[in-house]
């Protein structure tokens, strides 16, 4: 039997792909420092926790398509201390922002369109891609400046009769980057210019470091019709497995086509909506912590990076990313040795190899990918015996 | 801006699009029996809801992409106890039976790609078939025989090059019909002589009537490589809210496949599933009364509606859907007239009409779906202001 031609190209995840070399590692004793995925292990507030303890009803029912009501009304008011003022009906609460991604690229692109995204980028844009048949054009970024946008001319130049979207991601999984406020008005311009929807995925919206802010695609102005906002739960209170997220527009079309596509599906989850809605107020408490901590460790795997000959990697100002260019030829092949050949007092480290990210081809080949997700302590270990790897397969490779 | 053609082609549910006049009623003080939904009235068991509660962790993580292995390794239990001998690598869990199909879409059909349905038919197969480009052409059933299968010459007379595979919905929702393993057989006949995958969905498995039984499309020999399952826990342990549900195959290819668009999405809810897990074993106790129950109100319905002259309607043995033929012309206009202008001591009905379960043009107008989902008393009165109700609008109608 013949499998469809998407289910045969779309990507396998090239985080995961590698897991089975991890797995063979710990059955020979060795302990890994995963810094491969972005699992936060920060605890999750216990006010969400406490919530799943506290549902009345006694059938667990269905709830509306576009999201609860309460959980929608609540949202508000999170969006508002963030100064973006939405109406309720301007919010769709998707399973997690894995789905606002694809109900956006459902209702902006017919089959064979195209978007252009920053590459460097998050790797699951291709399965989303493949899924809705859309084509991914990226806008190449390169780590020596942070990966900063490119001048307009070279965004503009990739525009087509066929593209119906920017995708950005901000602040930027893999690159820790964050677009300000400028750069944000610069790629709203061509949008505009060119009739394109923004697709903003900001689940990392408060992870920005330095004394730098985040600049929503909703508080751009004169963008109504064409901003998408994507939004998600899983990284801001470390609930990866509530699976709640939301999709945000204020072009009223565009919802109601996102209703309509919710409607097939019927609803997100019930429970683990309520949950998201019990931590709409614990913000300021709780986040002054958590970034302090994540900006400790940024500045740990940073200083730790730069003690390496040759690396390129400048300070990323926002998420729990960093990526490196490292003076080897295969990031991959590193990788799986790192989990297959190496060990330091019986330990060794995993991270992503970021050719994954990048859809163009031998781009990313000798970058990698750090999710700062251990507590410092971890990290600093998992860094020296990072180096201590690295040192190694430089010599072996030579030979 | 322009929304794509999907967004503008793809079907409101109709269902939930006369939700308006019903909130308009309720607003004039009329109370509304609901017949028109596939909510279960039936509690969610307390092993399910109480492991919501139970939850241990610290941090509410991802789980694996195929969903978590305990649940995975259980759920072989329960399909074990109805003669289906699996694999655990068999089974990809996903977000409700929703998501499951349109990774089966996705999977087996290229976009421009046919699949063949049995109508009138679940009218989110419509969603997830513009979703993922693919067209239904409809397999015509009728009232007057209970929607039982036309002859094998018929539906293989609607086969092209384009077609990947049929959908089966057994036991049917709209219609309730349960195909007899005679029945598949046929259909799977026809789908290896045509190398047709077929996409049996099976989420009303355990509602089955007068001592008929179930034929899962997994105990059809010679189909490995053809037969997909989908299945969801939300009629079987009234846990719509819980958004679990799975697709299972022995094709391994395939599959691998599933897990791959299953990555990009990441998991499914993780606590819901341990929800979900809890369910497993409860199965025998819990079925016996609900079976009971639900057949009480099928005979209760099935009877009522007997009392309507010239109404076309052969007694349903499966699922707690029942479709009734109508001597009227228009059974939306219908519906909407029982919510603007009929009250009965100051109650009302709500039903679905059947013309959005067809693709055919103009078939189902005088049909409408009865779910038997509430309780015995309230059942029997809802038939009661149902027919008062017809009565009236059949004189003003004439008129």
């Amino acid at each position: 039997m013949k499998l469809s031609n998407r289910a045969v190209d779309v990507q396998e995840s090239p985080i995961r792909k590698l897991m089975p070399y991890a797995n063979k590692a710990r059955e020979k004793g060795i302990d890994i420092y995963h810094l491969n995925i972005g699992q936060p292990d920060i605890e999750t507030p216990k006010e969400i926790l406490n919530e799943y303890r506290n549902f009345g009803s006694k059938i667990l029912a269905y709830g509306p398509s576009q999201g609860l009501d309460l959980y929608r009304k609540n949202l508000m008011r999170y969006y508002k201390r963030h100064n973006i003022e939405l109406e309720v009906d301007d919010i769709v609460v998707t399973t997690a922002g894995s789905e606002a991604i694809v109900f956006a690229l459902l209702s902006t692109c017919n089959y064979g369109d195209e978007i252009l995204i920053p590459e460097p980028f998050y790797t699951n844009y291709n399965g989303f891609a493949t899924m809705t048949g859309v084509k991914i054009i990226p806008i190449t970024t390169f780590a020596v400046n942070g990966f900063q946008l490119p001048d307009s001319n070279v965004i503009k130049k990739l525009i087509t009769a066929k593209t119906k979207a920017i995708i950005l991601c901000n602040p930027g999984n893999p690159t820790g980057v964050v677009y300000s406020r400028a750069e944000v008005e610069r790629v709203a311009k061509i949008a505009r210019e060119n009739n394109l929807y923004i697709i903003s995925d900001e689940v990392y919206r408060e992870f920005v470091y330095d004394g730098s802010s985040h600049t929503s695609i909703l508080n751009i102005k004169g963008l109504k019709d064409q901003a998408i906002m994507v939004d998600s739960i899983s990284k801001r209170y470390s609930a990866c497995g509530a699976r709640i997220g939301c999709l945000i527009s204020r072009n009223k079309k565009l919802i109601a086509s996102v209703i309509k596509f919710a409607q097939a599906r019927l609803c997100p989850p019930t429970i683990d909506q309520l949950a998201a809605n019990a931590a709409i107020d614990i913000e300021e408490e709780y986040f002054k912590d958590i970034l302090a901590e994540y900006n400790e460790r940024r500045n740990l795997v940073f200083s730790e990076l730069q003690k390496i000959d040759d690396i390129i990697c400048v300070k990323p100002t926002g998420a729990f990313y960093i990526i490196a260019k490292l003076p080897i030829k295969d990031s991959e092949d590193f990788t799986r040795w790192m989990l297959e050949k190496f060990s330091y007092e019986n330990e060794t480290v995993m991270v992503a190899p970021a050719q994954g990210f990048y859809t163009t081809t031998n781009l990313g080949k000798d970058e990698i990918r750090i999710a700062y997700i251990l507590n410092v302590n971890d990290l600093k270990r998992a860094m020296l015996i990072f180096r201590k790897g690295l040192e190694e397969y430089k010599k072996i490779r030579k030979e």
